[in-house]
């Protein structure tokens, strides 16, 4: 392709109503169906025929108890409550497609990494190498409490324990076994070479983990590593690890700004300016015309939920908007989490914020023809640098059907959308190579740990 | 059926040589493919062909190292190790099947109950209450020091824990989502009913957890409940919770007595002397005729490996046997997690113990034609009063394709497996019905958390 191509995410969680709260109303939408494989082996091969990148799985711990103070608004409104484990629909994806990624959202702040470390490499065996792990250090009170903490621990100590907890993932990833330690080996008698299987000897602040990876390399050792922390040490923490970032914003100008000062945090960690790709939320609203495309959204508009909307907005910044005139403008809310995306919203009425969430979550709408659509994601890439899209949904599959339907042989006529996947991994489809670059952060374990003549 | 049916497991494990130490190296064994989904799928299918009730997969979080104080031989035999996570191979089994269960083993030691919870409620969701779970506290030291602890939990705290650990998951199981809680009505816009979704309020000695399921109510609610333990702990644990239970012995006349203890101690836990299911392990070796079958016997044990087999009894039993003179007995082994096992091989020399668990493992093999087979099966039920067997391999999956080809059509023409699976949940196919029985602890706690017009 001639032009810079757009890497291209669709959306999803193990839940109903992941970004569109009230939405599971509609005739259209089968979000409530999440708990059937059926809905997960539907949207992988429509995902695949439209040549997306990867399906990126949200996921979180615990419910959204903010708003008015209980849970009651999600669970009635079913805002990401209840949610399955979105690690099990993953195999069952993989069966149905041959080059699909899957982006596995997991928490650093509740799993022992030893353990987490084998359910990785296990799913990248058996995707031949299709799995991202998007890195979330887990945000609500509610999971906290009921993985025994009495509260969710210090946002900034949760980096410092990811960081470390990163460093031993690597370790049992990249430098446990060498590449040529499995050899199965039927006439000498000799599964794997004992000599080539290596401890790994981590002694840190926060995990000790002598021992070596109970897993042979999977096809990418190292998943493709996703990234969404938009505070100062979630930014510093993508820039050293993430080879994919995701953000979020109501605005063009606001995303170009995110955009520009995360290329220079890049640069700052020692890495290339344009090596992460960043990809941003948008919900693409398709109709064979404007007009077509307009009374859709009319539509969905009229099915989301305001106390949905509040429900999730509570979770998100901690901050209960029940009783506040749905006319006043919402203050700047300091959450290190998110704070970005709300800073982009503090000039929006509560009513405002409500709308925006209630299609799309925290990120844009895009609503026209197909050619309108497509125009726009050009915009989009021209203005504000980022690399791709996080497509969300509005109602599932249909919007992503849609979008493959009538929008993704336009991109691909413009160049801007493959026509055929590379054969291999996800990492080779990304950028060309099964590893991580020699350069990254989790390679450099290689050197440290593993003989030189195997490195 | 009019005679007693016989239950049928299969024994497998994510890895290489799961049994059957050095038999990886026959031409005939593809144990070495555990990596890929199509290793998976064929067994799966096959053992539906076979009305198979369950997979039961075995999983370790260690590696062996007690033999010659190293994993060395482990890795050089492919003994356990490497080994993946059972569970993603779950769903794609389930893809291929309609009836199958799947018995998962997962650990009570190493990860929190909360989120244990939801990985199951989502398994069972996905393959429409088709899940099993096989109890085990863990006993490798290896698995401990890389999980953070200097080494194991004493054996008794263990089931301390795990008894805790249960009640913990009963309460998100049963007793947080009430039956009709989930409603999806889109005409009102109630996904589901907040005064029907409960807090579990749980605050243990070893666990706090407040809140409520993070999953609606799945296909069984409970996952069929299996377990393993012999110790004095283990079989009262079993004896309260289990409703399929594994023993394995060298002899009839021990595994005769062992059912007879349990059976007592079912009783004395309140429940019915035979309701809960005994199955023993067993490696069946089939050929044409008796010769062939020998001689296929004699083949597989020249693949079998000395310092495998040694490798394995070192892990299950902490004792070293390096050094040890082959032709001396072994000395009974004190190990509360298999004691049992053990006390039965205690008449066997060194040599004997790797010849015993070079084929079939911890179990008896039995060799024969297809009749001669099924004649042993039936004198195992009539002379222990097990209820079934777990099938293990010698080789994988040739062992699994041969019984099901050849002996299975002759028990079900003696009535002792069933034509045709009952449709619904494994426990349904098991047990006639979908949830836990009223009287079964598990399900005591929904009279006291519900409401009483719910129960």
């Amino acid at each position: 392709m001639t032009k810079k191509r757009i890497y291209l995410n669709a959306f999803d969680m193990n839940c109903a109503g992941h970004q569109s709260p009230g939405l599971w109303t509609h005739p259209d939408d089968k979000s409530s169906t999440y708990k059937d494989a059926e809905y997960w082996t539907h949207l992988a091969k429509v995902l695949e025929k439209g040549k997306f990148d990867a399906i990126f799985l949200a996921d979180v711990l615990g419910t959204y108890d903010v708003y008015q103070g209980s849970r009651d608004a999600a669970v009635r409104q079913g805002a990401q409550v209840p949610v399955n484990d979105p690690a099990f629909v993953v195999p069952i994806m993989a069966q149905v497609t041959k080059h699909l990624g899957f982006g596995l959202t997991a928490s650093t702040s509740y799993e022992h990494p030893y353990l987490f470390a084998r359910r990785i490499s296990t799913l990248d065996h058996l995707t031949k190498g299709r799995i991202g792990w998007n890195i979330v250090t887990s945000y609500l009170n509610s999971a906290a409490r009921n993985l025994g903490l009495d509260q969710q621990i210090n946002h900034d100590n949760r980096y410092d324990i990811a960081d470390e907890y990163l460093d031993v993932v690597y370790k049992l990833w990249e430098a446990s076994w060498e590449d040529d330690a499995v050899v199965v080996d039927k006439k000498k008698g000799i599964y794997a070479d004992p000599e080539k299987v290596h401890d790994i000897n981590h002694d840190g602040e926060f995990y000790k983990v002598p021992g070596a990876h109970l897993c042979e390399p999977s096809p990418q050792r190292t998943p493709v590593i996703f990234q969404a922390g938009a505070s100062p040490k979630g930014t510093k923490f993508a820039a050293k690890h993430a080879e994919l970032v995701f953000v979020g914003s109501t605005s063009m100008e606001r995303t170009k700004n995110t955009v520009k000062a995360f290329r220079e945090e890049a640069v700052k960690a020692g890495r290339k300016a344009d090596e992460i790709k960043i990809l941003t939320l948008i919900t693409p609203i398709v109709g064979a015309t404007q007009e077509e495309a307009e009374a859709k959204y009319l539509d969905y508009k009229k099915h989301a939920s305001y106390e949905g909307s509040l429900a999730l907005f509570g979770g998100w910044t901690g901050v209960d908007m029940d009783g506040v005139d749905p006319q006043e403008k919402i203050q700047y809310v300091k959450n290190d989490a998110i704070q970005s995306t709300l800073k982009s919203m503090s000039d929006f009425t509560v009513e405002e914020v409500a709308e925006f969430i209630g299609v799309g979550g925290m990120g844009p709408v895009v609503v026209g023809s197909p050619e309108q659509v497509a125009d726009s994601l050009e915009e989009w890439i021209d203005v504000t640098g980022v690399d791709g899209f996080n497509i969300a949904y509005a109602v599932t599959p249909g919007t992503f059907e849609e979008f493959v339907e009538y929008v993704i042989p336009i991109l691909q006529e413009r160049g801007l959308v493959r026509k055929e996947y590379e054969d291999g991994t996800l990492r080779k489809n990304l950028f060309g190579s099964d590893y991580l670059p020699d350069h990254h952060h989790g390679r450099q374990f290689r050197k440290r740990l593993l003989p030189v003549a195997s490195v």
